[in-house]
C-alpha cells in the first residue's frame, strides 16, 4: 500500500516483488494469485472501519445515538484519509469500483449491523412496521454521501456531522413504513 | 450527441465537422470555442430535466406531493437513459465530472426549485425553524441517489420510487432544526 499510495498506480504481484528485491516465487507463496493481493489491500483498507463499527456496536448507547456514532466515526475516518492525501483516496475508489467484489463481504457485514441498530431502533417504537430489509436500504441511500468513498471526494465539503445528525433524526422521527402521501394515490395522481 | 452514442466518444468541434461533411470555418461560426459545443450538449441534455421541474412547480399539489413529484419525475427519466443505453449513459456521468462547470446553471435553477418548495412546506408546518439553505442541503443529501447519474448508474436497481417516498415522507413528518438527539450532547460523548 505504501508503495501504491507514492507511485499513484494500482501495485501487481510483479511489481510488488521487483520493489521488495525478493523472488517472485516467494511471493507467489504468500499470494498464489492476483486476487489474494487485493484481498489483503482491501482488508487492510476496512480494518480501521470495520473496528470503529465494532467499538460502537459494543457501547450502550441508546438506537439513535448509536446509529449516529456508526455513520458519523466512518466518516470523519473517510474525510480525513481523503484530505490527508486525495490522489491514493481517488485510487482506492477507482480500485473500489474495479473490484467491487472483494469489498463486497465487508459491505454485507456494515449491513448486518445496520440491520441489529434497525431492530433496537423498532424495540424503542421507532421505524414502525418496517421490514428491517427494507429499512436498511432506505436509510443507507439517505446517508450514502457520508459512506461512500466517491461521494466524500466529490462533495465533501458540504457534508457534516451536524447535517448527519439531523439527517439520523429525520430518520427516528419521521420514517415509518406508514404512507405519508408523499406518493399520492392513483386518484390524486390523475386529478 | 447522436455521433457521440454512437462512438461512445467525446466528439470535438473538428470531428464533428468532419462527420457533418461542413468546412471548419462553418462549424466556428456556430461554435467559436470548443466549450460552445460542451455547453451545447450540456443544454442539451438537460432540457428535458428541466422540462419536468417547470411542469411540477407549475402545478398546485401540496408541498409533499409537489416535492416528491419533483424528484420521481427525474429519477424516472434518468433511470430510463440509463437503462435504453448504459455505456452513453457513463459516458456522460464522466463528460460531466470533467466539465462540471457547465452544468453549474442547471443544478442551480434545480436548487433554486428546492428552496421554493422549502419554503411551501414550511409555509404548512413542516421543516420547522430550518434555515432554506440548510433544508436544501441536507435534502439533496438524503435524496442523491435519485438525482445523481453516477448513483443511478451503479445502485440503479436498489432504487424505487417506494423507497424515494418514504425519504420524501420522512423529511416532511421528521427533519427540522430541533436537535432530536442523535448527535448527543458533550456530556454524553464524555460519558
Amino acid at each position: 500500500m505504501a508503495l501504491l499510495e507514492r507511485t499513484g498506480e494500482e501495485v501487481s504481484r510483479l511489481r510488488l516483488a521487483a520493489e521488495l528485491g525478493v523472488a517472485r516465487a516467494r511471493m507467489e507463496a504468500v499470494f498464489p494469485e492476483e486476487g489474494d493481493l487485493l484481498d489483503a489491500i482491501t482488508a487492510e483498507w476496512f480494518a480501521p472501519k470495520i473496528a470503529m463499527m465494532d467499538e460502537v456496536m459494543g457501547t450502550d448507547l441508546p438506537p439513535r445515538r448509536k446509529m449516529y456514532e456508526f455513520f458519523a466515526r466512518r466518516f470523519a475516518l473517510l474525510r480525513q484519509n481523503f484530505q490527508e492525501d486525495p490522489a491514493t483516496f481517488r485510487l482506492y475508489v477507482e480500485m473500489g469500483e474495479r473490484y467491487f467484489e472483494y469489498a463486497q463481504s465487508y459491505i454485507d457485514l456494515a449491513d448486518h449491523y445496520l440491520c441489529e441498530l434497525i431492530v433496537e431502533a423498532q424495540a424503542d417504537g421507532h421505524l414502525a412496521g418496517m421490514d428491517v430489509d427494507d429499512a436498511r436500504s432506505i436509510i443507507n441511500q439517505m446517508v450514502i454521501g457520508y459512506i461512500q468513498p466517491y461521494l466524500i471526494a466529490m462533495i465533501g465539503e458540504r457534508l457534516s456531522e451536524g447535517k448527519l445528525a439531523a439527517i439520523i433524526d429525520a430518520i427516528f422521527d419521521g420514517l415509518s413504513a406508514k404512507d405519508g402521501g408523499a406518493r399520492g394515490t392513483g386518484k390524486l395522481h390523475a386529478a
